[in-house]
C-alpha cells in the first residue's frame, strides 16, 4: 500500500477514484476551478500535467486551493519532477528509464524519499523501450510482454535505489492488450496497479470501452486505482468511474437509477421524467435505489428490488417502495410527488 | 443454431444485435421509420411489442416495409402470439409457463411449428414465479437460481411438446446477478442466449452497467445475441452494442475513433476536432483505426496502431499514418485536409 498524500491505494483501501485536468496548469485560477468540479463530482485524486518550471511552480498556489491530492505527471525531464514535489506535488508519474541517466533518477528519487511522495510507473503502448518491442513485439492480447517488461524495467530501476513507494499502470489504447497485461502484471507484481485505457476515445466509445476493460479487471479483483480517459470535460470521466464502480458493487455514490427502456406500452413521456430525477438524484448522496418505470403493469414488480419507484400509465402514476403500492396520484402530480417523496428520503423522514 | 428470419443465432453465427421498438406497435408509419433508422445504424433483429389484437394484425404492414427480422413482444396472451405469427412475427418472445394452461401453449406451439418461429423464454427477476422465489430465494450474484430454473422450466414446457427452436434469456437490473446467472446457465443448456441487462437506465449509467456485464460475458464466449436497453433512442442502443462488440474485437462495423483525453500539453479546440471526425466516420463503412491526438510531440507514438490519425498545437497540424508523418498542414486547414483524406481512404484511392 502506498499513500498519495492522504488517500490510501492499494491493499485493501477503497478503489481511489483518478481524472487528469485539461487545463494549462500555469493557469492557475482555471485549473482550481476544473479540480473543484472534479472534487464535487467525487474525484479523490488529480494529475496535473506539468510541462516546464512555471508550471511546476503554480502548484504550490493550486494546492492550497483545492483539499484533494495532486499528483505532477510528468516526461523526461527531472528538475521538474524535483520542482513539482518542491512545490508540493504529492505524487509524480515518470519513466525512471527516460530522466536522462542515472545521476538525473537519483536525484528525482531523493526528492520523492524525502517529500514522501510515491511515484507512479507509467509506461503505454506508445512509449516502450526500441530494444523491448525488438525482443517481444508490439504489444498485443496474445502477447503484452513489452508493455510488462517495459514497466518492470522502469520499477527494477528504483527498487536499485531502495525506493519501493511505486504504483504501475500499463496503458494501451486496446481493450484486449490492457485486459490481458494487467492481468499477467498483477501476477508479477504486488505494487498497487492504476487501470486504465489510453486514447480511449469520446463519451460513448471511451465509456464501453473502459468499461469492458477495468470491468473485467475489477471483477477479477484486479487493480487499486483507475482513471477513466475521455475526450470531454473530465467531470464526465468521474460520473463515469463511479457508475463502474456501483455496477460491480465495489463501492457505491449516490442513488442508483434504474429506469426501463420503454416500449409500446409506455404512454408516459418517460425520457423526460427519467431525466428530471436523474437531474435530482446526481445531488443526493445516500445510495438508495431508485426506479422509473414505464407502466403500472408490470413496472413495480420489474423493479422490486428499488427502495423507491415510479410508474405511469393511462392517466393514473403511482408511487411504490419496494415493489408495493405507496401512492396513486394523477400523472400530471407524478414528477413532482416522487421528488418530494425523495426529498423525504433526503431528510431522513 | 436457430433462426430469426434469416438471421442465424447461436452456435458459431456472428453474435446478432437487437433493439426494441418504444413506438405504439399499432401506428405503423412510426414504427417503420423507428425500425428503418435502426436498420441504418446496424441493427440486426427488432422486436416490437404486442399488446392487442390491432398490434398483432400491424405487423404484416410493418413487415412489407422492413428488411430485418421482427420478433413479437408478447405477455399472458395466447391468441396474440398466435395472431403475430400469423401476421409475420419471426420469432416470439413470450413464457410458456404464464400463457394460462396446456391447451393454449399447445396451440402456441402449434403455430410457432407451423411458421417455423422460433420462441425466446425470456424471464427477468421481476417475474420470477412465486414457488420458485419461495424455494430458492430472490436472485442475487450468489444465487441466481430462482432465475435459472424459471427459465428452465419454462424451456422444459416446450421440450415436453417437442419444440427446441427456443433462445433463452434471464434479465436483471443487477450487474453481478446477470453475470453470474448467465455463467450458470451457459453450463446448464446449449439453447443460444440472449443477453441483457433490463432496466440499465439512462445513455450513461446503461452504457456502463451493460458494458460491464456483457463485456465479462461476452469476453467468456457466453451469448449469442444481445440487447443493450437504455432510457433512450433505440439508435443509441445499436450504436453501444457495436460499440461493445468492438471493444472485444469480436465484430468491426465502420471505422474506430481513438483520441485522447487533452491534458496541459494540448493547444488546439481538440474536444471539437473528435466531435467533427466522430461524425464524419459514422458514415463510413471500413473497419479503419483513427486517431485524433492532442499535441504532435506523442500524438503519432501513441497512435502507433491507427490507421490514419491527425495531432495538433502550436500553429502546425500533422497528418500521420502508422505513426509515420504524411503531411504538414496549418493548423486550421488540419481538420479539412484530415478529412479528405479519410474520403479517399473511402474510396480506396
Amino acid at each position: 500500500m502506498i499513500h498519495v498524500g492522504r488517500v490510501p491505494v492499494g491493499g485493501n483501501s477503497p478503489i481511489a477514484v483518478q481524472s487528469m485536468t485539461n487545463t494549462d496548469t500555469r493557469d492557475v485560477e482555471t485549473t482550481v476551478a476544473q479540480i473543484m468540479a472534479l472534487e464535487d463530482a467525487g474525484c479523490e485524486i488529480i494529475r496535473v500535467a506539468v510541462l516546464d518550471t512555471e508550471a511546476a511552480q503554480a502548484i504550490s498556489s493550486i494546492r492550497e486551493q483545492i483539499t484533494i491530492p495532486l499528483i505532477a505527471d510528468i516526461h523526461f525531464d527531472s528538475r521538474l519532477a524535483v520542482s513539482a514535489m518542491e512545490n508540493g506535488a504529492q505524487g509524480i508519474r515518470i519513466n525512471p528509464g527516460n530522466l536522462g541517466g542515472a545521476d538525473k533518477l537519483a536525484r528525482v528519487v531523493d526528492a520523492a524519499r524525502a517529500y514522501r511522495v510515491p511515484i507512479r510507473v507509467g509506461v503505454n503502448s506508445g512509449s516502450i523501450e526500441k530494444d523491448l518491442l525488438k525482443e517481444h513485439g508490439y504489444p498485443t492480447s496474445e502477447n503484452p510482454t513489452a508493455l510488462i517488461e517495459s514497466a518492470m524495467r522502469n520499477v527494477r530501476l528504483l527498487e536499485a535505489l531502495d525506493f519501493e513507494e511505486i504504483k504501475i499502470s500499463i496503458k494501451s489504447s486496446d481493450t484486449l492488450t490492457a485486459i490481458s497485461g494487467y492481468q499477467q502484471l498483477s501476477k508479477l507484481t504486488d505494487y498497487p496497479l492504476h487501470l486504465g485505457v489510453t486514447e480511449a476515445g469520446g463519451l460513448i466509445a471511451g465509456t464501453v470501452k473502459s468499461s469492458v476493460a477495468l470491468g473485467i479487471l475489477l471483477h477479477q479483483g484486479i487493480g487499486d486505482t483507475f482513471r477513466i480517459s475521455l475526450t470531454r470535460d473530465p467531470v464526465e470521466e468521474i460520473r463515469v468511474c463511479f457508475e463502474l464502480l456501483r455496477s460491480l458493487k465495489i463501492r457505491e455514490r449516490g442513488p442508483e437509477l434504474i429506469s426501463c427502456p420503454t416500449c409500446g406500452r409506455t404512454q408516459i413521456d418517460l425520457f423526460s421524467i427519467a431525466e428530471e430525477v436523474e437531474r435530482y438524484v446526481q445531488k443526493m448522496e445516500k445510495p438508495i435505489k431508485v426506479a422509473v418505470m414505464g407502466c403500472v403493469v408490470n413496472g413495480p414488480g420489474e423493479a422490486k428490488e428499488a427502495d423507491i419507484g415510479l410508474a405511469g400509465g393511462n392517466g393514473v402514476g403511482i408511487i411504490f417502495k419496494k415493489g408495493k403500492l405507496y401512492k396513486k396520484v394523477k400523472e400530471e402530480e407524478l414528477l413532482a410527488a416522487f421528488l418530494d417523496e425523495l426529498k423525504k428520503i433526503e431528510q431522513n423522514q
